[in-house]
C-alpha cells in the first residue's frame, strides 16, 4: 500500500475548477488499496478521496467500477460515491492517469476481526449482491476458473520453487475445480475482493466497502467464500467456525442461500483458494526483492486450499 | 514517502484509551515525512496525525524535538502541537516504536512554489527563530561542518562512481568551507530541513511547518540558506533571484540579517548545499534499487554547489 504517482495542489488546481466540492484544505497521499494511488482530500465542505488509477487497473473497466459503486450507494450501500464534476462527470485524467474524486467514508479496517465484525460483514455482503441485482453493465470474472489455468501457465516452472512437486497437485486441483465448478447457482454483481482491509467498521458495525476494482459478474456464493477465505483462518492457520457461521448467519439474514449454493461451498472455497494461491504465487515471482510493495506468501492460501480439500459438507463451516 | 510500519486501530485500542481525543471515525496511512510512519486520525473532536518514529531518528533526540514543537506551538508558530496524555506524556510506544500524536494542520505543501510563497516562507522562518530563542534544550547539528566531513569519508570510494574525480573537488570544497565556516553569527533553535514538502500554505500564505526532525542549534542564517537552495532554484537548475529577494525580505520584515550575515551567505549556501549532496550520495550508494524509498539525485545539489562557488557577494541573491 503506498502512493505511485506523486500529485501536489497545483497538480489539481485545474481538475477542482471543474468542481463544486469547495476550497483545499488537506491534501495528502495515504496507504490505501492496494493497486492505486489514494489521495485525501479535505475541503471547507467535506472530506474526499481522490484515486489515480496505475496500470493494474484496465481502463476499460473503470465506467463499470464507477458506475457500480454509483448504483450501489445510490440504493444505500455504504460505499464511495463517485463526484460528478460541473459538466456531469466522474472519470478524468491526472498525471497521465486516469482519476476520479469519491466521498470520504468513516470507519477504519480491522487487523483482527471477531465474530461479531463477520456477522455484519455477511449482512452487507447480502445487501451489495441484492442492490447489485438491476446495475446494467457487466463485467465477466477475469481471475475465475479459466482465468487460473492462464496463471498457472504463467508461473507452471516457477510454482515447484516454492514445494517441491506443487505443480502436480495444483493440476489436480485446477481440473477437479474445473470439472465440478457450479455454473446454475444465483449470480450477479460480486465485490470479489473483500478482505478486511477493504471493509470499515464503526462500533462493531460495517460502516462501509471499499476498493471495487475486482468486482464483477459471478456466482453470489463464491464472494462470500473468498471472505471465509479472508475472515474466518487465524493467523495461525486455524479454521475458525463460530467465525464463519456468524459470516453465513449474517448473510442469511438477509439473503438466504439455498441449498445449491450451501451444497457447493466447499468447492467454491476451493476455488477462492487457488484464485489467490495464484495470484500470490505469481506477484512472488515477478515482484523484486526490496519492492514497494511487500509480497503476500502464496503458501497461506495453499494451506486453505488443503483444508477446503478435507471438507465433505457445509456444515464444517458451521452452516 | 510511505508506512514503514502497518498500524491497525486495535493496535491503538489500548493507547488510545489514555487520551482524552474522542472517538476514532477514521484512520488511514498517511504518506507524509521522509523518515517516519505517519497516520490521519480522524476522531468525533478533532483530527490528528500519529507518527512513528523509525530507526533514522535516535530516540533520545525526540525529547527535543517533541519539546521544541511544544514550545513554538505555544508561541503561535503554525507548527504541531504533541497532545499529552491523560497523565501528562507526550511519548508512547507502539508497534516497537516511539511514537506521539500531534495535532493536525491544515494546508497543503507547493511543488512549484512562486516569490509571493518564498515571502511568506522567510516571515515564518523569522518567527520561528525568534520564537526559539527561549527553548531551554540544546541539539547540536549532528550534519554540520565536522558531520560532512564524516559522510564524505564514508563515500569517498564511490563518490567517482557519480563524476569523475568529483572526490578530489569536494575535498577542496569541504577544506575551504571549513575554514571559512563563520562561529560568530546569530544562532539559536533551526529547522535545518524546510524543503517545500515541510510547508503548508493556505491562500498563499504559511500555515504550517512539519518534520521537525532534524531541527537542532545552528546558524539562523544556514537555515535561510538551505531554504533558498530549496526554494529559489527552478526544475532545469536556473536559479531564481525574484524568489531569494522574497525569501529574504520576508525574513527581514520580521528579523533583520546583520551585516555579517548577509556578508557569510554565499558560503553558507555553499556549506547547505554540501550537506545535501552528501546525505544524498549517501543514500544513493546504500538504497538498494527499487526500494521503498524513492532515491534523491546527489547532483542536483552539486550544480547548486557549483552555482554558489561562484557568487562573490550576496547581491547575487537580491539582497
Amino acid at each position: 500500500m503506498a502512493v505511485y504517482t506523486e500529485v501536489s495542489v497545483e497538480d489539481l488546481d485545474a481538475l477542482l475548477a471543474k468542481y463544486d466540492i469547495g476550497q483545499v484544505l488537506a491534501f495528502k497521499g495515504i496507504a490505501e488499496g492496494v493497486e492505486n494511488s489514494n489521495f485525501y482530500l479535505g475541503t471547507d465542505k467535506a472530506q474526499y478521496i481522490l484515486t489515480l488509477y496505475e496500470k493494474r487497473v484496465a481502463a476499460g473497466d473503470l465506467p463499470f467500477f464507477l458506475g457500480l459503486m454509483e448504483h450501489l450507494a445510490q440504493k444505500g450501500v455504504n460505499c464511495p460515491l463517485p463526484v460528478h464534476d460541473l459538466d456531469g462527470r466522474i472519470l478524468q485524467t491526472l498525471a497521465g492517469r486516469p482519476a476520479a474524486f469519491v466521498t470520504f467514508l468513516s470507519g477504519y479496517s480491522l487487523k483482527r476481526p471477531q465474530p461479531v465484525h463477520c456477522h455484519s460483514l455477511g449482512e452487507a455482503i447480502a445487501r451489495l449482491h441484492l442492490a447489485g441485482r438491476d446495475f446494467t453493465l457487466h463485467r465477466d470474472n477475469a481471475l475465475s476458473v479459466a482465468g487460473w489455468q492462464e496463471l498457472f501457465a504463467s508461473i507452471e516452472g516457477l510454482a515447484d520453487r516454492l514445494v517441491p512437486k506443487i505443480s502436480l497437485s495444483l493440476v489436480r486441483h485446477l481440473d477437479d475445480i474445473a470439472a465440478h465448478w457450479p455454473s446454475k447457482l444465483p449470480q450477479g454483481v460480486i465485490h470479489a475482493d473483500l478482505f478486511p482491509d477493504n471493509v470499515f467498521f464503526l462500533d462493531n458495525r460495517v460502516s462501509g466497502l471499499i476498493d471495487f476494482y475486482f468486482a464483477c459478474n459471478d456466482l453470489f456464493a463464491y464472494d462470500l467464500a473468498i471472505c471465509m477465505n479472508a475472515w474466518c483462518f487465524e493467523l495461525d492457520g486455524a479454521f475458525n467456525v463460530t467465525k464463519a457461521r456468524a459470516l453465513f448467519a449474517g448473510y442469511n439474514s438477509v439473503r438466504a442461500l439455498d441449498d445449491a449454493e450451501v451444497a457447493a461451498l466447499p468447492l467454491l472455497a476451493k476455488g477462492a483458494a487457488i484464485r489467490f494461491f495464484l495470484t500470490r504465487a505469481y506477484d512472488w515471482f515477478n515482484t523484486p526483492d526490496n519492492a514497494f510493495v511487500k509480497r503476500k506468501d502464496p503458501m497461506e492460501y495453499w494451506r486453505k486450499l488443503a483444508f477446503h480439500d478435507g471438507v465433505k459438507h457445509a456444515g464444517a463451516y458451521g452452516l
